[in-house]
């Protein structure tokens, strides 16, 4: 398709987006559970055909894709399962769409309070795992919105027919089936054509690698939800419970590796470093981990290597990890925000002016006392569902979950009051 | 300044801002507000030299400007007086910064809930009135945030004039003077070089004409929190109370003219057109304001002119008017979508069934019934304060007050749980 083509294209899916939008935003909480559930039955009828069409995208790419790549992509009848499962969860979930809050009288007799909406039309740009197709068109039709879903071209077929059964579920409720469209192309012209359609979109969510959201976020004027990088810090304070300082730094870093809220960054008040740095440095050698340390950190564990000044703001997201003594609450606050990518956080104290100051003072979208940063996450934070993380500072931190995919306006009552 | 020397000289006001504004985070309410009233006092002590410096600007500029911008520009004893008190009122403001809510207990017993925190560092860009300079840079310290203002070149000597009494408020506070700081030229790459430092402002907040919205939307990555036009409608419904109607579609008009939250188009139910039209042409014709009519319109208006396609997104801001009939609120609804800027929109009316569907669907940051739409303001919502109406869907839709400067992070409270 030239490009001209493509960009009217595209233009045609976002004004269909908008005028499907506007049926979805206005319809009862019960059409848009049937969808969830209509779709979740429909996943599970339909399995052959989604794990045909996905081992059609498995084929394509692997000779030339690692086994971790191809176990992200690839669908079985249990992981469909799973998506059916989580699309009837989401139907439980509680509907937020034109509940009022902050409701006030005026002195001049208006009621005057906000009302919470969908957004409107969301673009959602992701990678390799095609479970995200349903997820995400789930989540944003329950709260209201269109969407509008680019998944990595490795699996488009499974992305379509996943998209084809929300569609499907859409019809069914009698919304119009535009309220889940994928983009026609693998083209990457396709999202130059997505990010340049201000009139038409409202959010982009670009979930992926840092290389995805720096493309996506240089090249667009559409405000974005995005997650970029997890440099995630346990200070260990002055008054730290020992017990505590050793249980959370171990899990918050081994745990699991590859996750944006695994520590990245140890940091460890010099009054405790000769008495916890040797415990934690034999707990994560017994790990595999690899440590990173400050000269002072170095003298303490013959095992690490000196860190790089890079090392510092370092997501590893692997079995390693930085380890820096410092001297105090205010210092670990100056390394945070210094080297820190303002996800998650966490101080380990029994001192509670310091965990006050802590909570209050550093500047992540998650900041937590005395328990491990592995616990930044919409389910354990109970939100029921998540469509990603924001590291941003505006409209949704953190997790982001059903409330993340609305907004509120102004709702005014009167009985014929004007303005003198 | 070559553009290499200004860029870095802007990230060096940048970088300023960013160690100010973890200060200005931190402090307490207490520090702040005293700044507030620091400030008052300043600017009465000054009165003369500020408005000296503001001659200066009026004089530099009266040869080529009309006489209603030297009138926004022209700051008198009076006018300061204002200034003055309004810094008072928001010292007088509740502060938000620090405060939890919905906090809620795990089955694991972590305690998680929400922080309302500042956003950080805010690029206020706005045109003429100096007294901008004031309330923004007021409101933005009172919210816990560090702000960088660059006003209009015309009354640059009035701004820094004003910015140096809140720059020695923060002094005197013991906060750091560059929580408040102006561009240091006015030269437009100035502007250029601060709406490219992502790194250094989370948030640009542009206050002025469509054109340098635009401008700026169309030049940063940085999120933005803009008013871009206001075209207003006021629907009045087949069971609207008529005396309401009445009042009110002459209100929405009249009351003001220049200003975003006045009506510009006016629609109609069918069935009382020929009863209402004619009553409020003659109103609006006593008040000298020109009617562009639908082909219905102009048959129960003689002195209506027929309206253009453009008529329907046009924003006035003077004494002309849009009328059309429609055939009842679906009709409406769809007018108001397709050429709305989802500013304000109210419905007349006394049917509960129809003002609720108006109210929930009509995708504006203000929708109101039987209320003028000139009510759709900071102030007359009771937020105290208003730094601009935001007609964008994410973070802050309608009037933005403090809260609107403010976001939410979670926190975390827990006594040493990990995640297995």
């Amino acid at each position: 398709m030239s490009t001209e083509n493509l960009d009217a294209r595209i233009a045609e899916l976002g004004q269909a987006a908008r005028a499907a939008g506007r049926v979805i935003a206005a319809s009862s909480a019960a059409a848009r559970n049937q969808v969830m559930r209509t779709t979740a039955n429909l996943i599970r009828e339909r399995v052959d055909t989604i794990v045909e069409a996905n081992s059609e995208d498995v084929e394509a790419v692997k000779e030339h894709r690692n086994d971790a790549f191809i176990d992200r992509l690839a669908l079985d009848e249990s992981r469909l399962e799973a998506l059916a499962v989580e699309l009837e969860h989401i139907a439980e979930l509680p509907d937020l769409l034109g509940r009022t809050s902050d409701m006030r009288d005026q002195p001049n007799g208006l009621k005057i309070g906000r009302m919470r909406v969908p957004i409107g039309v969301i673009g959602m740009i992701y990678e390799a795992r095609p479970g995200v197709t349903a997820e995400a068109g789930g989540l944003c039709v329950k709260s209201g919105n269109a969407v509008i879903l680019r998944g990595g071209s490795e699996s488009y077929r499974s992305n379509q027919a996943l998209a084809e059964c929300l569609q499907e579920g859409l019809r069914r409720a009698s919304l119009p089936s535009e309220g889940v469209q994928l983009l026609p192309t693998t083209d990457r012209a396709a999202i130059d054509a997505l990010l340049k359609m201000d009139e038409w979109v409202d959010l982009i969510i670009p979930r992926g690698g840092t290389e995805l959201i720096k493309r996506v976020h240089d090249q667009t004027h559409i405000p974005i939800l995005k997650h970029l990088h997890g440099v995630c810090h346990v200070y260990i304070d002055d008054a730290a419970d020992r017990d505590q300082a050793i249980r959370i730094a171990v899990n918050a870093k081994t745990q699991r590796y590859g996750v944006c809220n695994a520590m990245e960054t140890l940091l460890v008040a010099e009054s405790r470093a000769e008495e916890l740095l040797p415990v934690l440095g034999d707990a994560y050698v017994e790990h595999g981990v690899e440590i990173r340390g400050c000269p002072r950190t170095c003298k303490l564990l013959e095992k690490a290597v000196p860190a790089a000044e890079d090392d510092w703001s370092e997501e590893y997201l692997s079995p390693i990890l930085s380890v820096r003594v410092v001297a105090g609450l205010d210092d670990a606050m100056d390394h945070i925000a210094k080297y820190g990518s303002h996800h998650t956080d966490a101080i380990v104290t029994t001192d509670e002016e310091r965990a006050k100051r802590f909570m209050r003072e550093v500047d992540s979208s998650s900041v937590m006392v005395n328990a491990s940063t592995r616990f930044a996450d919409g389910f354990e934070y109970g939100l029921g569902a998540e469509i990603g993380i924001s590291t941003d500072k505006l409209h949704a931190r953190g997790p982001v979950g059903l409330e993340g995919l609305t907004s509120q306006k102004f709702v005014v009552y009167g009985d014929g009051q004007i303005r003198v």
